[in-house]
């Protein structure tokens, strides 16, 4: 049922003298209006004698009844107002690509759905994030995005869930957590980095093809020692493009069919990480670490026509699905203000052999390195990037699983005036597989991105 | 358009010495910072001059331009902000089953699409509810589910509403309302009980196969007087696992084809219920009641194949749709310690009669009784619980209305920690019909059931 | 990652004969509980040394170690609550049609699907917004709408975007703007009126049809100057149903495909907006105003049987669309207390030729004028209307493109108790095509119509 709490609050006045503030009126004092409480009930008088030096006959008989009807009812410990226990904030992205040569028209990115052919402006991502520590013990965190399409609708800015899960805390300074429902999977650092904070556009394939839209559902164990969580809290909050707390050591299991999707066998993948922020004594931070997944996974299949033959093909593989699984290594060194970033994954997945019509398990490689410069100045934030990728290995989410190669060169530079508002233009030079549709063509390109994103 | 409200605050400073506020910064003064005012604007001096002994003529000599400028427009009643005038909450249940027995693995059951087959965590329940008392005579309650899924979308986790309703009180005690919109409908006790409280972990068929989803979209009228409200309001907080106030008397009109469904024909449902927590002199509460609904309801076929004949149904009713009548009684002796809860139901609705390919109004009978003991201690709050259910009658919702054979008998154990965190272990033996898929098969299985849920 | 903001807060304490307040217990003094500290964080003392003649060297000796702990990493500068930068409010619409004449049964209007044949209740509008000031440089406004259905599903109520856009403010007095996002489309009043606000139940056809749900995803430039603002502000405000602040002038481009679709072409819309509300002496508002927008529109087309004949018609366009553009004029003398409203489109796009088979562009032209007076009571606001409409153009929007004709006059009341709830009835009688099937029949036929709105 609908029920709305109460909040306390005391009216103020200030003598307009003197300035000295007073809990009721008087002869030059001036009403400055009802201030809030926040999380406590006052404590009667009568409750406060126990109190060694502190209560006085004098105290009751001025108290006036409203007070103490309402003390009377708050023997029960405080509880938070709601807007305290959780906050929303989001972001929004809305992007503009404008091809610039070879065949950019008839590019694919599984990144970014505007890219190609008769495009125009594009919402990319609408996050309203609602989040907060409940108790000491447990903490939440809610993320639909309203930029998503239901499968077959025509219309789309549909409301689905990223994120939606709970950290329950296993000590007090909660360095011990275990974390259960749909969230990132601890795999690749730049899958870790929210899309808020990221520098370049689109994540890379190499890494970013291992779990659909980066999170599954599952169980999670992280362990962060409380000085390394206070870096981590650093390295987002400065400006620093941080990927946030997902330990220093992290351990996991989940469905392994990705985001929003029902499990397919009754297998779990499961997962290992490792990453550590290490701060010189200049206040450089560099962080390094790495990653392993393992699972089996069901590639979905469908008819294709390539070189003149339709087929559907088969999967060489148990009923459980393919074999997938991959080892990452990570590199960071922040930008202060020159930076460096690099990552490289190998591993094994499904992937169509074309003359074979069949899909099977086949080895994988690739990854990027970004370097990056931070200007500060009364502009606000200047960021100036190059980002180079490559990717050579299957995109098992797609139907039939087809190779994809991707090289790929960004250059750009985003500009924060406020931490509100982030403007980002890029140059990309873009040789990728069109994994959508078969033949699964080659595509080389060129476009001209641009991206604003307000923070809330 | 965008606007923000203006907040009122005033600046606080500490003479550090006597520890006495002040309202503008001195020597030997520290600035405690800026605090905000809830619900006032400030009344000029001028305006409080009303007031007999209060007001002085020196007052207006020092009162600030801005305090002045400010207080012209303040004529108004003061308006509530928007935190105090809606609040948001929600939970979140995440569940995994493991099969034990028996063909588990066929099993289908319509309150958990996470049991049988290729199986793993699944999220059942992801609710942000929006609710508050807007004003005194109306009050809103807005709660969407984010674990939906729209027909033909192979991606889940969508935003869809399950409860959106006005309440408009019709006296200044809130003993009599219009409930205007999408809300459930008062046809028995564990179909109005939150899931957010329940302790077993779906409904009972019986019951819960009159209205899809518990909800539907008409308007109704409540009558709960002032003591009963009260009990209702204790039931829930208190950890005893109410039902919520759905009135004492309960009557309404509604469109009878299931939340989120357009209507389809041209009648409306009607529904009547009662229920009573008597509360004895030991402080022990008791609850009992009834409802009945009638209306008619259009069934959905399809071809089906059962023993090798494929077919698609006919409906035996009018254009309107099929009878469609229930009764339903219901006892719960609240858990303090032991408790003891148990409904039934009988009635008349659409079922499919398969040696004559046609779908007729036949008659359907079941119900529930539950044991469960509540222990309290440190460890928070455990309750093990005992349910056996039964059902003979048409899954009207499912295509072609199948008759639904259910005999269950559940044990588990829920364990709250806090308030804000549930995890509860359940087994279960189950005999229940595939209503989903012909030939509508009848399985026998044995399941381990698990849930966390975490309340914020 | 979740994390919770911790809330600066200090105690109160009241000397219960003086009524003065403390900071810290003492004889003689209540505590009144904790109390919130708005935007700011508190300057330790040794920081404000750098002020004249403020510190004191009593000052650190009494200082808390709490607070030096708490000051020495408030050397950032202060932020707003997340309640204070957005706030979060709404409203939902419920909807009753009963036929009372005429074919009324098979009438059909892209205004509310819940009129025609076996209907019953229905949700028309479920919003839900979050907006504000995130910073004096960037505003907010996220709406999306829980009473959408994807295409394909046969369950509705699903949250899907209707505005998600940001102002970007290019002065101090906020007059100049850019907005960039899914928004109104500056073209017709009435469009941009809310219809939260609006007195008839739906929008008149002749200016609704030249843009999907009035919105589309765009980049806008608007200008109102600061005296204007306090008017389109106080129009809203003051219950005479205002359409809010689009600028006196407003350019802008966008997809125009309309919102929630992917662009289909390579082309922006561009639209011009002009708007002036006088005020006269006597407090009497007038605003006047015309638009025009232009565009390329790509229409989809599909099998139609009409006259016995099935065909699909081809386009006959370039291929980036076909030619789409409009101008409009609008005249709003408020009711203050009698009140009239009118507005009128011409202009071209495209339209079925049925005798040729072919979808080309033809003119089009309509409007509506509209009489109302508001009567204000004890009872809340009492508001009577009569509305005429009339369109002879395309309905772009749906398949074919076919030509609609519709003369509609409708006559109703509403009341508004407080400013939460508002009751509408209505007469309405429709003469209008069918545009969602071929053989798009004009059907005549009389509804009575209710509405009830909340407003949270």
């Amino acid at each position: 049922a609908a029920e709305g709490a109460p909040q306390e609050a005391i009216e103020l006045y200030v003598d307009t003298a003197t300035r000295q503030l007073f809990a009721e009126p008087g002869p030059g004092r001036q009403r400055l209006g009802k201030f809030a409480q926040v999380t406590d009930t006052p404590a009667p008088v009568a409750a406060t004698t126990a109190a060694p030096t502190v209560a006085t006959a004098t105290a009751s008989s001025t108290a006036q009844p409203a007070v103490a009807a309402r003390s009377a009812s708050s023997a029960t410990p405080a509880t938070k107002a709601w807007y305290d226990k959780i906050g929303i904030r989001g972001y929004l992205q809305m992007r503009y690509n404008q091809e610039v040569g070879g065949d950019a028209k008839d590019l694919k990115s599984p990144g970014d759905r505007y890219i190609g052919r008769e495009q125009g402006f594009g919402i990319r991502r609408a996050r309203v994030v609602i989040s907060g520590d409940v108790t000491d013990k447990m903490s939440i965190y809610i993320q639909p995005d309203f930029a998503s399409t239901p499968t077959g609708s025509s219309t789309g800015n549909f409301a689905q869930l990223r994120d939606a899960y709970a950290d329950l805390w296993l000590d007090k300074d909660k360095t011990y957590r275990i974390r259960a429902g749909q969230s990132k999977i601890p795999y690749g650092w730049e899958d870790l980095q929210s899309s808020q904070n990221r520098l370049a556009l689109d994540r890379a394939d190499a890494l970013n093809s291992a779990v659909r839209d980066e999170r599954d559902l599952g169980v999670f164990f992280y362990w962060t020692p409380k000085e390394i969580k206070e870096r981590y809290a650093y390295l987002v909050k400065s400006g620093l493009k941080g990927s946030g707390d997902y330990g220093v050591f992290g351990v996991g299991v989940y469905n392994g069919q990705g985001a929003n999707r029902p499990d397919r066998n009754d297998q779990l993948h499961s997962v290992i990480h490792f990453s550590y922020p290490f701060k010189f004594a200049n206040g450089q931070y560099l962080e390094v670490g790495a990653d392993a997944y393992s699972g089996r996974y069901k590639v979905t299949t469908g008819s294709a026509t390539i070189d003149g033959r339709t087929f559907t093909p088969t999967v060489d593989a148990p009923v459980a699905g393919s074999t997938d699984r991959r080892v990452a290594a990570h590199v960071v060194y922040y930008p202060q203000p020159f930076g460096f970033q690099a990552e490289w994954t190998v591993g094994q997945g499904p992937e169509l052999d074309v003359a074979r019509r069949v899909v099977r398990t086949q080895s994988l490689r690739g990854g990027y390195a970004q370097v990056m410069y931070k200007f500060d100045g009364d502009y606000g934030s200047l960021m100036p990037y190059a980002k180079w990728q490559t990717y050579r290995g299957a995109a098992k989410f797609d139907t039939n699983a087809p190779k994809m190669q991707v090289d790929e060169i960004e250059a750009g530079i985003e500009w924060q005036p406020s931490n509100a508002v982030e403007l980002a233009v890029a140059w990309a030079n873009m040789r990728r597989t069109d994994v959508s549709t078969a033949p699964y063509r080659r595509i080389d390109g060129q476009l001209l991105r641009m991206q604003l994103q307000v923070n809330y």
